[in-house]
């Protein structure tokens, strides 16, 4: 086993290794005080500081707009599946989704208790192997917002652009925040766990403009109400003090490679190797349609389930770990999110050929 | 500044040191395999032995009986206020509550919002100085269950005998779980954020009867039902790795120490020797009633704010921290957790005694 394995894991998954030995400094002692980061007090003027510069990072580097709040919640998108409908969604109102995979579904599943949903295109019948095009579905003309996943981690596909529409756009980035520029016209609401492109687990940044917050019934519960969190920077409760810091770390690092069009190229320019070495052969097949597929989750196949499981093995003995496609989709799956290092795609490459060509 | 404060915060709280050079370790190699721990899929076969390690100790260290399910949820206690009466009060049924400060209070308003409240005794008048012994109340016959805050952090109170009754009790334990051992009869439900003795901040631990778990309604969002959480043994959606792992070594510290039983009698050793320091003169005046003192929170006042202020910043000086208490009740507050060690309250008793006589 090398010193470091190369780490595909669809999330939590690979983070940049500056970033992991800072980590490991300030877990014992932050900044030379004498405490461990995470036994700071959450309203410590250190910690304040850590997420302030959290904050205006992620401000810097996706251009949020001033009128868009920042918060770093806790319990996962699966959490905001809900908090979505419990803050945007009446009873006897409407909200369409676009039904992408297992995310999209799931989310539908929940909007459904609390009002009207609206499933305006599904891509289902085809393993969710696209996503549409803006002219490929109608909007409810009386929906509230239209809802949909940017990346669709298990099935390896992509909005390249964003659905056009005059509704407010609500979207799961989860897997793909941060991996580019984001035009924040019409969209009133972001979400992301942390887990993948951002930082650890037990995080989820959500980015709300401002005047939908007033919309959410007083039946809901405080915690699960944006306006809460919003209105206390955060701090209502004891956040996830050290998910938040190591975002911090991270976009950091992020800033310093030079920001989101540098990531941009580097992330298009990763994947493109991969595509590349897929569609050389016939031995590999990618499950994406080609317009859709994703520059983080790039999935496919191999001519039978018996030699997809000993690339994966093979694989994971020289380094190459976290392969292992999703159950649904089966094959093979290499996450390459912004931290995942060029060399290791250039490895799995010389990997991928030597494997066709050893078993074609 | 010392190498190493004393760290008196209330949540997030200090830990052991031995835990922390740990952690740093495993952040950047866990168990030389080459990934960070924070970079381990969540259902790897390595984070899944880190899971169940810190569930089976906290089976052992607090004798959790079989019949009952350990969660590891996000979201804080913050988010059981409202969870506990989603879960387990109907629209048309009642609940009692003892108020006892304000984290009673707070889930008394979530409570509000399900059903019907009983609060069936309260301290408030007397700034929640004390917490009431059974015969003080009188729970509504039709309650679904008695809720209680087993240590009221911000005031320094604590119950040292839980609620006799036939009702089921529901407890935020918070602030003192695994400072004592814990008699399970007639308890349903309990749940601690770890971010005082069990961890870092970004965990809440939710032991709960499992023949409760069918209770809750079906329009409650998924991620808010605990049967979600117990039927995937945490592991619905990504769980709060870091946060796990920690309490897991937490825990390990705790066995290695003895267990619950001998933690219990450092516990008390070590709030005796504050206490005394308090009782000794007339300068500093504790907070809490005699009989409800609490074990991990000494709250205390000085003759004047003035000297209040000045004592904070001597302390801090000496690296001795975090000693301010909250708004609510001003003075000084000396959070001693399990990992808070004894020479810290004894160098905090030497301060006491010397500021006491320069200013008395």
């Amino acid at each position: 086993m090398p010193d470091r394995i190369y780490n595909f894991s669809p999330g939590p998954a690979t983070l940049p290794q500056e970033v992991l030995a800072q980590a490991a400094l300030d877990i014992v002692n932050f900044n030379n005080k004498g405490i461990g980061l995470i036994e700071l007090s959450h309203r410590s003027k250190e910690f304040m500081a850590v997420t302030d510069e959290a904050e205006s990072l992620v401000r810097e580097l996706l251009s949020v707009p001033d009128n868009f709040k920042v918060l770093f919640l806790q319990g996962g998108a699966s959490t905001q599946f809900a908090m979505v409908p419990m803050n945007l969604l009446a009873r006897d109102q409407t909200a369409s989704y676009l039904n992408t995979g297992t995310w999209s579904n799931k989310a539908i599943k929940e909007a459904k208790l609390f009002g009207n949903v609206q499933v305006a295109y599904s891509s289902e019948k085809s393993v969710f192997n696209h996503v549409p095009s803006s002219g490929d579905y109608q909007v409810d003309p009386a929906a509230e917002y239209l809802y949909f996943v940017s990346n669709n981690t298990i099935y390896g596909t992509q909005f390249h652009d964003f659905p056009k529409s005059d509704k407010l756009l609500v979207c799961d980035m989860s897997s793909d925040i941060l991996s580019r520029k984001i035009d924040f016209t019409n969209f009133g609401l972001i979400f992301a766990g942390a887990q993948k492109n951002m930082g650890p687990a037990g995080c989820t940044v959500v980015i709300i403009r401002d005047d939908l917050l007033d919309r959410v019934p007083a039946t809901v519960p405080t915690m699960f109400k944006y306006k809460t969190h919003a209105d206390k920077g955060s701090m209502f409760n004891t956040p996830p003090c050290f998910a938040i810091y190591v975002i911090g770390l991270v976009l950091k690092w992020l800033k310093g490679l030079g920001g989101l069009e540098v990531m941009a190229k580097m992330n298009r320019e990763k994947a493109a190797i991969l595509y590349e070495a897929i569609d050389s052969t016939d031995f590999y097949r990618g499950h994406a349609e080609v317009s859709s597929r994703s520059l983080m989750n790039v999935t496919f196949n191999l001519p039978t389930p018996e030699l997809e499981a000993q690339f994966i093995k093979e694989g994971a003995a020289l380094g190459l770990d976290g392969l292992k496609g999703h159950r649904s989709v089966g094959g093979v799956r290499a996450s390459i999110y912004n931290a995942f290092p060029r060399e290791g795609v250039e490895k799995l490459v010389v990997f991928m050929k030597e494997f066709a060509r050893k078993n074609g």
